[in-house]
């Protein structure tokens, strides 16, 4: 590989850790505000996500400045063309974070609800999912990049309990169906972020690998988890 | 325009419609079986979606395969990158059109819910938008792709109103939790068809007037305008 590609490449990875780095701390900080109930945290997600758009359009533009520039081939391709969809990726996650943290600003106004729900499990395994994403692209590791893919199993099983139990919280509640409708939501949005931690992740794997793995799996099942 | 790119590119082009006509086809059919309760419909909706998923794989191969024969530059390159994208757009609303086929399955097992929902207009507009994104991109039309932008926010305000509906109809008749959180994820799923429509709007336009149009009108409310 030419001296300047090799150069702009790794400056692209350095670019696209970063941005993995600003949306794990959003949404992290989005889930804090939904379990403390802390209005201003999420108010603060919320604005702070104007930054993450802005970083992810420069992204997209450095990544076609470099294509044009230096025309890749094989696995240099490869890897501008898997930067370009983790970023796509990693965007829609900060926007999940500014949907958990809507959530959070309206359920901050309301009394708690009757409901054995506990966001702590999911939480903990989709931000595991996320950072293993980036520690994979970063490390050009394929096999930790598998272990996201098998894990947004675990993600969806976990949606699909949480699901059942706002079902039951309903109907035992029918009051409070407003918030555990918004909790529901939350646990969608989850959900999904698993999904593009599972995107990156096989993003990851082609890239390495140069196959495609997507869709391989998803015969078995719902292909989101979500209902 | 070498030639022969000129040839591979038209071609890429005539590739994505086709896959755009399968999804149009396969989101139509999934409203429907949802609407008439037709298992069967909805059944073949959930099958076909592996050819959907195959042949997006092949058109990612197909765009790489030009990028790194023929590097090509400017608004080529611009082009085939928005290909790309819009691919992935394609093969998520595909995913989409399987997850309300999967309640139509399930709706289709139960009795009808005591619900003023009509899903007539939200789909309409919907494919209309779809449809509508793919006739900017084969034309080359921005300003068609504009509309398309304008349009995603009437979808946001039909998923955010039967939102309420669905909430109301929850608390009348709290035995019939189950089917209306169904249809709520009926009509959620269709509101981020509008999204993914309103992604392939943008990428048109980027393709046609080179800047970046996402992100523009998102302040003024929700991301996603999903609950």
């Amino acid at each position: 590989m030419p001296k300047h590609l090799q150069r702009e490449i790794e400056k692209l990875k350095r670019q696209i850790l970063a941005i993995g780095a600003v949306v794990e701390e959003s949404l992290h900080k989005a889930v804090r505000s939904l379990q403390v109930r802390d209005e201003k945290l999420a108010k603060r997600v919320i604005e702070s996500d104007i930054e993450i758009d802005r970083i992810e359009v420069d992204m997209e533009e450095e990544c076609l400045k470099v294509l044009a520039l230096h025309q890749p081939v094989a696995s240099d391709l490869r890897l501008i063309v898997a930067i370009l969809k983790i970023n796509n990726d990693l965007e829609r996650i900060g926007d999940l974070a500014v949907n958990i943290a809507e959530r959070a600003v309206f359920l901050s106004t309301q009394k708690p609800v009757d409901a054995p729900l506990d966001f702590a499990v999911m939480v903990e395994k989709t931000e595991e999912m996320l950072r293993k994403s980036l520690d994979a692209l970063v490390d050009g590791d394929a096999t930790l990049a598998h272990k996201v893919c098998l894990a947004d199993d675990e993600v969806d099983a976990i949606n699909r309990e949480m699901h059942a139990q706002v079902q039951e919280s309903i109907r035992l509640h029918p009051d409070q169906v407003e918030s555990l409708l918004h909790l529901l939501s939350a646990s969608r949005h989850l959900e999904r972020v698993a999904d593009h931690a599972t995107n990156i992740a096989e993003d990851v794997i082609y890239m390495i690998e140069g196959h495609i793995v997507r869709h391989k799996e998803e015969r078995f099942g719902s292909k989101s988890g979500a209902n």
